[in-house]
């Protein structure tokens, strides 16, 4: 699927990059009323406007366009439903102290966005280039952050496949696009822990297989499994994986546990980036504030200065979790990401029994809550650090 | 996802059910000119109408349509975007020798398609009812199908999650859809062996994942690694799986390797059904096939009726290819499937060496000759076996 390199409509010599600077804003002439905050169920509400920009292997990117929130018209022999080529990131948008937007990391959520496209052989795009598209948009899309604490703007970034023929082979047409939708807390009424059911005989991802990546074809074969999980009255799936059933991700989160250790710190577990295992944005912040707090530079809220976190990615099989939890070892285990931040676990079944994690009166255990307020009063401003919130101008 | 089961606009009590006996036939006002046969590239060429069905969880099944060709409009944050349950079938309609379309085994693509919504938690549909709505299409279109030796209509039935909503979940609504493309030989000027390069670094499918299912989402994860197995000068990809190095499919074709024992008689060995192979319907076939020609039911041409074909599904791996070229006993090896229906493998790249396979005249030895040759004299209608081609009234 080589790239034409031809002279395109503007006499240049190759297919053209994506440039910012050439956005054209197409505002919409009536702008929808705004929901009541406690209204918003997650990813449902369509704001004012979109961004899009197609890729033609002649011509390269377009001309990038915020436009009126509309539909995609693909002809039905696309890529994107035949073969499915298709990349997505999630982002949030946080009315920071000052009113204005802030991102959480967002070079971040682009690196991983073109490494996924790599991966399904989509056109490369330069991320700098999308990042500054992707803030005119939250800019643009302003009055849709609601104020209210625990809420923002979902941002979900896309890249589809969209060559219009059945050949099975990589699509050399794309089309990328980035919508948003206002955003409440994910446990309204409070954090409370979730019930989990761990699952070995459907496989989320495997050694070779995309569970790396964050790719649209990760998730399709979740749906069934998740229902029948449901059906057992679980509400999400502790993904499994080999003979020794290691634990990989929780629903579509990444997975910590904390076990108690004899001298009074913790270890704290996830599993390693091998491959399997989504290299989440959340995952590898609370990783580093784990470290920060061992080092002094930052002190966890809730957690004794002087109680050390050794944090370690590691493999975290089934039969160490029924260990350490029959030893009174197993004091936390939540799932991280961006939609949730942190998410306690209070239950996993698992061969028939249910595995029972001590229960905390604010939901989260001590480590899950001193991660949770630290991340959430960096991502809306509240503590800076380092360059992790960045601001919309 | 629970379908909302309440009364709908026409009082009925229950989602409507897929019903051909509604179906709307809206013809185009221009037919397109029909291209020279020769010019026909593999999936490219649209035709003048499609059939077109859209599931909504309230009320069901709409209206079934056969309409002008044209684009599918969508929410960008539908769910065949986003999450990738979309799933579709390969068939093929060839002029019978009284000019009326045939289709070969139907109703089995019907059974797989099925399976593979149900799969990725898509809305079921009653089976009988679309291959009555496909061969309504086929009719409609056979203009379009080609009447030289070899050329057939290609059909395409497609299901896509179309839930508009960024929540991963199953997708409660869905859209129905079937294309139809003419196409010629999948080898033009003749048969050729293809050259293949052996992969274990990336899996096509793994135990408990979704390799079983013709699920659109199994085919991007290929894009990549074939883009480097042809920068290496291999035309296909022989995906292999486990320590063992088991082969699995080639490309998106089945696998057969034929070994000559000394008794004179082969053994045709393919991978089983384990559920990281799919389950195709040529590789069925030629299996039936082989069994007949044991049974003296029917004799493949070009083989000895006193020869029997050991056929087998058991794991092949690597190691025996090896062995087995090695000794001389590795006579044929060749992928089969809808598009190519028996494409013969001259060579094997595997931990830097190739396998070089005899070379016979005709470009597929004896056994994938005989396959091919009783397999298009069915499709077409010149040998009646079974009820394995169906016309469309």
């Amino acid at each position: 699927m080589a790239v034409t390199q031809t002279q395109n409509t503007n006499g240049e010599a190759h297919p053209a990059e994506l440039n910012a600077s050439k956005l054209v804003i197409n505002l919409a002439n009536e702008l929808k009323p705004l929901p009541a905050p406690e209204s918003l169920a997650f990813g449902e509400t369509k704001t004012d406007h979109m961004l899009i920009v197609n890729y033609d292997p002649v011509t390269g990117w377009s001309t990038p366009e915020i436009k009126p929130y509309g539909p995609l018209i693909l002809d039905p022999a696309s890529s994107c439903f035949q073969y499915c080529p298709n990349v997505f990131e999630g982002m949030k948008a946080y009315a920071g102290p000052d009113g204005k937007p802030r991102l959480f990391r967002p070079q971040k959520n682009m690196e991983r966005l073109t490494r996924s496209a790599e991966r399904v052989a989509l056109p490369p795009f330069d991320t700098n280039e999308l990042l500054k598209l992707i803030q005119r948009l939250v800019a643009v899309e302003s009055r849709w952050i609601p104020s209210q604490p625990g809420y923002s703007l979902y941002i979900r970034p896309t890249v589809i496949g969209t060559r219009a023929a059945l050949g099975v082979a990589a699509s050399d047409s794309a089309c990328l696009y980035v919508i948003v939708s206002p955003t409440g807390p994910y446990f309204r009424g409070g954090t409370r822990p979730i019930s989990l059911l761990a699952v070995g005989e459907h496989a989320r991802s495997w050694p070779g297989g995309t569970g790396g990546h964050k790719l649209g074809l990760n998730y399709a074969p979740g749906f069934m499994p998740q229902r029948l999980a449901a059906k057992l009255g679980y509400e999400q799936i502790l993904w499994l994986l080999g003979d020794d059933k290691k634990i990989t991700e929780v629903g579509a989160m990444n997975v910590f546990v904390a076990i108690k250790r004899d001298d009074g710190d913790l270890d704290v577990l996830t599993p390693p980036l091998d491959g399997t295992i989504l290299p989440g944005l959340t995952r590898a912040s609370c990783i580093a504030l784990t470290e920060a707090h061992n080092t002094g530079r930052l002190v966890l809220p809730g957690i004794s200065p002087s109680q050390k976190l050794h944090t370690a990615e590691c493999p975290v099989t089934m039969a160490e979790i029924v260990a350490w939890s029959e030893q009174g070892r197993l004091v936390e285990a939540f799932g991280v990401g961006t939609a949730v931040v942190v998410a306690p676990i209070g239950r996993i079944g698992f061969e028939g029994k249910d595995i029972i994690l001590p229960i905390y009166e604010a939901g989260l255990g001590p480590l899950g809550k001193g991660l949770w307020e630290t991340l959430t009063a960096i991502q809306v401003g509240k503590l800076e650090y380092d360059d992790w919130s960045v601001k919309c101008e």
